[in-house]
């Protein structure tokens, strides 16, 4: 084996300061859960029945139709395997990967939707069907266009209840994953309810969409593919417009709310009960971005390794790009970061468990804390991430535009994580509402839960003593992501107040008026979530010495990188000095040499087979070039030596002006 | 017309401060400029010859038969109506766009390397057959490989003198622009020349690469496609591989450097004279990055008035999503920055002029303050359009991902500017490389070129005066980038110093210690070389006052974001305190409301045609919702209303598990 690695990767492995093994225990839950993670890979990875052409190869269509037989094929193999719950997913991912698996939001948001808010008779009619794959959904909340399109004064979809037991819906357009143009029969619809003339906000419904005879659409419902995407591009997200079309009045989901026959609107449970579901469903999104980012980080570490480049010192050999201190700053931050925020989706799985187990008791507290701090962690580790990406695709310099790199798809695949299910801006604006109303009731005098405890004590500045300060610190570091955070939350709530109480602007007015800076101290608390997580999982780790100290390293290098990135927050009130930056720099230009060393080692540690990373550029082996030469080969474009397209254009065009010399 | 206009956007053409018309004038060189503009484009847009299918429709191979079609066809109607020069250049986008044009290179950097590195009988030979389009030609100087697959030692692409007239390359490869794999039959290729077992450097080589009968490649010669890509993917990018192929010595070009029959190399004139062409094609690609950002920013902020989303005050209807204070944060300092960009290109397109017609007088005294400036604009200002145009397309929410947003394809297309050549960091820290020069030479008394003169006067700290300065006062905002600039490159030469003499590091070693600290140093003079060129441009501006106010706003704006962006810079020594970046944070603030009125015009002054823009979100008439629809419809997948997959693999997954219920 050791011969057929390129030698310049087996030399950075050789040198490894830690056991690998042991960091990916650590990632995994242990040895069982790595072992685990193996076992429902290979099940997935060596089984023939899922080899299949090089998607990049085939057109939109070709691999709308690949990925439909491939997922059900999974779907039904899983079944028959005895997979559910985790390993269920893992299978999934591992045979599909993050393409749009046509079950996608069914197995989650249909199915979970049904559960939750059909009542008893619902779920007995809805719920079997769906678990057996008799019925495929999807779920339907984005509209298409509002006002414009459904004529002024409607606002959005709308359901009426009419002659008591019937409801219409009128013209409307949906958007939609990657299942509802041509595959699925059924959709869950959220839609603004109204009776009695009156509108009661907006509430969930269940609609055929086809036919289960001829999956034909039915009467009043046009559906559809909306055309190529960024993201997605397998999959066939769709439209949906509904014109006038009748549904029964117990298609409306009635475990929280219900239309009696005349009419009558009643609540029945709280229907915050079911914002878990949300939370959940943008928990894994978060996930699922940050495993993109390191695999992005895998490739591009790894042949950073392989490519050599200009010249370090004159007359020298090409240095390994790696060791250029801009390539490693470029991609160490990223790779700090990928494992930063991979403890953090862990804690917050947590949290959202014991949330979870709380909500299912009836106890809502824990509820909107939990709200706040995913939508918070969802916009920021998302954005993150996807930026990373981006700065890993442009570190492989030309080889990074290439599909073969894997990091193309890394990109446009994540991208779909930013904007769905609650839009960066949006998100972070739904943490600074909670937080500015948890400032004021801490000025009150209320205490806080755990995650917002800090705001009590807003640090005044100028603790700084020059350039003594040991930066490296954690809880030096730790204190300044919590000061930075409390401040920015007191100037944003304090600007709000002002412009009400000085210049006599309206709530929401003010509220408009101050978005940037509460989107500024949602950001931070959310960074200061991260770099607090990171730092009690470097401390409690149950690890040896040397992969403790590898994670030690990693999280120093993500606190300081983010204080060098954002140095005027931690700077303006002077918490932070200028010696202080100037020392942050420079230890952090020292991480990036201590880091170097083990850099490989520690992407090798996500432990990512070939076959999911599908990258020329990642490969483990690191047998780069003559790999991305047979991948080029076998470009379509390629299957003769003169393409068709030279005759029919080429030659004649250059035979006329040859004739004319 | 008026009717037919979306009436949100109508309204916003009606309460604009200035005259779009001379705004658009002052863009492209006055009425006369607009009307040469207009005229060609409308040449190539209202010809009917050139109506095609949607390319967002067609397979990639598809997409290249027609824009090779397309290409030629362009190429004989411009040489027809007599076209050349600008008029060539404006014509060929504007039918083609910025997509992969057969003979982009030949134009370019194929024909004007012949030219300038041909020696008469070349010329002669070459050049006519490349002006009449007999032979068409690539530009090949990436090598694909380092090390690794050319063997151990031969590190790049070789050329050897041998038995007095031949040359053999070894094997190689090479990835070149979108016309190499199935389209050219020629390039010019950079190669190692090794004469008398000597190296002397890289040289450039003409190499036909496929017969003029047949097409077929020459003996020795592989060369293809390397496959789907980000960004060109309509292009046939190629790969070349050359194995022990002979050309006559005569295809060196012979114009700077010969090597006669017996292998003597003799060097003829400075090869620094050649410099402009590659300085010329970064220029270029600037300009064509810089619009591909204006293109983005007039997309989204037309939607972003059509678009009517969530809710600012309670009870009123759903406001257009720019009146939200982020969503103008998002997207004005992007507008703002293609005005400052726009400029700051004209400015150096000037600069170029200058510089080129000294040369052709062997006057090379300017080049190197003009390779070094250019290369620092073209990596400061093709990420930052870069980061601009992802961020209006998310600014779009879930419709940026819809190819008929456009934005997709400004993106990727726009993406291969930061990459091609030259990648960022290498040109930040060619850039960077002139500045630590300069400074060291101005330290020791001599006089600098003008565009790094400030580097003679790094001013000392703390001229600061609390909150009173006016941080709106254009020479205030352009002093504190100059200061914030030469404090950075006296910080990275004093730091590679250090190292050097304190630390005991190699030259070599430091400098590479240093990279992370020189590139900063090199955005922040190209960050002030923008600011600098947009302060003059508007005070010079020949144009009314109601047009020189909202440049004025936008250059505020532009010089405020970046400040508050980069807060730490301004802050670290005190050059600005606390207080002044808090001023500077509530001026932007109220800069975004200040241009929000005039929002829709000031992109309607970049004058790009529907047709240009391609955009469904972007169009004039803001006819956004039933034209995504419409469009959605033609989507292939969506041709019959149920889909073959459907009976191949749905209904039979389906009737199996219903047969089991
Ligand atoms: C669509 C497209 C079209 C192209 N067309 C052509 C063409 O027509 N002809 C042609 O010859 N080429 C072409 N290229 C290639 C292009 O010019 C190169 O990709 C580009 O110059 C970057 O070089 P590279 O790919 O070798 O990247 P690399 O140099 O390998 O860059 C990878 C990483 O290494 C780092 N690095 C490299 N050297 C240094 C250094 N000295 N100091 C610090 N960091 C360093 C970079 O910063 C980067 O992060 C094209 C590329 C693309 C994407
Ligand atoms: C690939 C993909 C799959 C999807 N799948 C589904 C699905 O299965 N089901 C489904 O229902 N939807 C789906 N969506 C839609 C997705 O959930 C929405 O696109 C997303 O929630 C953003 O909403 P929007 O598109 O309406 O954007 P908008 O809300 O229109 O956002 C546009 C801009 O307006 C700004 N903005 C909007 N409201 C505010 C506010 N209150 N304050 C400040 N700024 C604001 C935003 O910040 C953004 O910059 C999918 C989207 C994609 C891209």
């Amino acid at each position: 084996m050791a011969q057929l690695v390129n030698p310049d990767l087996a030399r950075e492995r050789s040198r490894v300061s830690f056991d690998v093994e042991k960091l990916t225990n650590v990632l995994y839950g242990g040895p069982d859960g790595v072992k685990r993670k193996r076992r429902i890979e290979s099940l997935a990875l060596t089984d023939p029945d899922y080899e299949h052409e090089d998607f990049n190869y085939l057109s939109r269509e070709e691999q709308y139709a690949n990925m439909l037989k491939k997922s059900l094929m999974a779907a039904k193999k899983a079944k028959e395997l005895g997979l559910s719950g985790k390993d269920m997913d893992d299978y999934m991912t591992s045979v599909l990967d993050y393409r749009a698996i046509a079950m996608n939001l069914h197995c989650t948001m249909f199915t979970i939707t049904l559960q939750q808010q059909g009542d008893e008779r619902q779920r007995a009619k809805w719920l079997k069907l769906a678990e057996n794959f008799s019925i495929l959904g999807s779920y339907l909340q984005t509209e298409m266009g509002h006002g414009t399109v459904t004529g002024p004064g409607t606002g959005i979809l709308q359901v009426q209840v009419q002659r008591f037991c019937n409801m219409v819906m009128i013209l409307a357009f949906m958007i939609s994953d990657g299942s509802l143009g041509l595959t699925v029969t059924h959709g869950v619809v959220m839609a603004q309810l109204y009776t009695q003339g009156q509108c009661m906000g907006p509430h969930m419904f269940i609609m055929q969409l086809r036919s289960l005879e001829n999956h034909k659409p039915l009467p009043g419902i046009t559906v559809g593919d909306i055309g190529p995407k960024y993201g997605c591009n397998d999959g066939d997200n769709g439209f949906v417009r509904f014109d006038q079309v009748r549904i029964p009045r117990d298609n409306m989901l009635m475990r929280f709310a219900q239309v009696a026959e005349d009419g009558t609107y009643s609540m029945v449970l709280d229907p915050r009960l079911t914002y878990g579901t949300m939370v959940n469903m943008r928990v894994q999104l978060t996930e699922r971005s940050n495993t993109s980012l390191a695999r992005a980080v895998t490739i591009a570490i790894r042949y950073s390794c392989v490519r050599r480049q200009s010249e370090l010192t004159p007359g020298e050999p090409e240095p390994q790009i790696l060791d250029y201190q801009t390539q490693q700053y470029k991609l160490f931050p990223h790779l700090a970061a990928a494992y930063g925020f991979w403890f953090t989706i862990q804690n917050l799985e947590a949290h959202y468990e014991r949330v979870n187990s709380k909500l299912q008791e009836g106890d809502t507290s824990g509820l909107q804390e939990l709200h706040a701090l995913t939508a918070g962690l969802k916009a920021y580790t998302t954005l993150e991430a996807h930026q990373g990406i981006e700065e890993c695709r442009l570190a492989c310099g030309g080889h990074g535009y290439s599909h073969a790199s894997g990091l193309v798809y890394l990109l446009t695949s994540q991208a779909v994580t930013v904007t769905g299910e609650g839009e960066t801006t949006v998100m972070l604006l739904q943490l600074a509402r909670y937080l500015v109303k948890c400032y004021a009731k801490s000025q009150a005098g209320a205490k806080l839960p755990s995650t917002v405890s800090y705001l009590q004590m807003v640090q005044s500045a100028a603790v700084s003593g020059g350039t003594t300060r040991d930066i490296n610190n954690f809880d030096v570091l730790t204190k300044a992501y919590q000061h930075r955070a409390a401040r920015l939350v007191k100037v944003a709530t304090e600007g709000v107040r002002f412009k009400v109480t000085s210049e006599g602007q309206s709530e929401a007015e003010a509220w408009n008026n101050s978005l940037v800076s509460l989107v500024k101290c949602a950001e931070a608390h959310s960074q200061f979530f991260v770099v607090k997580t990171f730092v009690e999982a470097v401390r409690t780790v149950d690890a040896d010495d040397s992969v403790r100290a590898v994670l030690n390293t990693l999280c120093q290098l993500y606190a300081l990188h983010g204080i060098c990135e954002h140095a005027g927050d931690f700077l303006q009130d002077g918490y932070l000095t200028g010696p202080d930056l100037q020392l942050a720099r420079s230890e952090m230009c020292s991480l990036l040499s201590k880091v170097r060393s083990d850099a490989v080692p520690l992407v090798d540690a996500f432990d990512f087979p070939d076959q999911i990373l599908q990258s020329v550029l990642g490969r483990y082996d690191g047998r780069v070039y003559e790999h991305l030469y047979e991948w080029a080969k076998k470009s379509p474009l390629n299957k003769s030596q003169v393409h068709e397209s030279y005759y029919k254009y080429l030659q004649p065009f250059l035979q006329k002006n040859r004739a004319k010399l």
